[in-house]
């Protein structure tokens, strides 16, 4: 069944590879499916045709068949669960991959979002210098846990799955800020997720689009 | 196969429900699954021994032979999966659920879990009084969104699922604020949550342990 999703016509990020459609691209890719991408402009994101779609008028959104999703994890846990490539088999470690996506955008996410937050939305009030600083903590808090239960181990649990997925891509957001180099196991975990083949023509795919004319 | 989860000892919120074990009781309640509690210190769930089975040292955590999952939303996913009551048969319908969950942990919680960072954690910094509003305004954002989806139905898409249990338990976070009387039809919607005799029975038994002696 043809499979289409939507993407920002113009990424906010220039498609470097953070917006989330690059992760919804990735699940597609690992497990070899084809997909067709519906650009949306701001304007359009926020119009009742892609409401209907995504009550919170964002992106991705994932339609198939009858079946019309919004937000990211469940678009990649879906996925995952009609194709192979993203869960293991056997149910006990399907569970725990399941775990490491919600860890991923409940627990890693949120901090790195109000990073995000306090630095390009309030970067300019006059709290900013005081509180990155503090929020920059909450951040190094989480990795510092993330780090010592990652150790030494190629991936979260066993073979790469759509919770190394999750983690990596909401680990990829923080490039920008050198955190993530703090922490060297965790800069090689995400340099291994991108170094993925499926992970380079998710990330080649959004570029082009964000990087045409 | 026995089922064993972690609580608070004393739970910040005093047993007003807010805590993370109360979503998974109330899981367990809503498909008749009995259950263990291990209560937990705030020192002990920074030791070795905790942290092995929840690597940022938080509650809930769940235990069932040899299956160890932490990460609420996961563990309500996987209650659901193995037991009847919290996700819809047909396919289409159980990916949407679960569209829900992920929509409740990632779209809708993050402003609120900064609401009560600024609040409670921030409250005494020089800029609360300024940014609190702010903050309040990103969460009015998102109801305003769900309220908008929601309408006038009972639950999110169709029977009560998954997807509502941890939407309702995103939103009973902001009672205290008054915010979520501002649309009248999410307040109903919780009421109608915490009407479910599974939900009561959650709630009295968190409310038990925090309110002993």
């Amino acid at each position: 069944m043809k499979i289409t999703i939507t993407a920002f016509d113009r990424s906010p990020d220039g498609g470097r590879g953070l917006a989330r459609d690059t992760r919804v691209r990735w699940a597609l890719e690992e497990v070899g499916q084809s997909y067709e991408v519906r650009l949306v402009t701001f304007d359009a994101m926020k119009q009742p045709a892609h409401l209907l779609l995504h009550p919170f008028g964002q992106i991705p959104t994932y339609e198939e068949g009858d079946l019309a999703l919004f937000e990211t994890g469940a678009i990649v846990l879906h996925i995952g669960e009609r194709h192979a490539g993203l869960l293991p088999n056997d149910a006990n470690a399907r569970s725990r991959a399941i775990m490491w996506m919600f860890a991923a955008v409940n627990t890693v996410e949120p901090p790195i979002l109000e990073l995000v937050t306090a630095r390009i939305f309030e970067g300019d009030k006059p709290w900013a210098k005081e509180r990155i600083p503090l929020v920059m903590g909450h951040v190094r808090e989480r990795l510092k846990q993330l780090s010592t239960r990652l150790g030494d181990s190629e991936w979260l649990d066993g073979a790469f799955s759509a919770g190394d997925l999750m983690m990596v891509s909401v680990l990829l957001r923080l490039r920008a800020s050198g955190i993530l180099e703090e922490f060297q196991n965790l800069a090689a975990y995400v340099a291994r997720g991108e170094a993925r083949p499926a992970y380079k023509r998710a990330f080649d795919a959004q570029w082009a689009v964000n990087n045409r004319n």
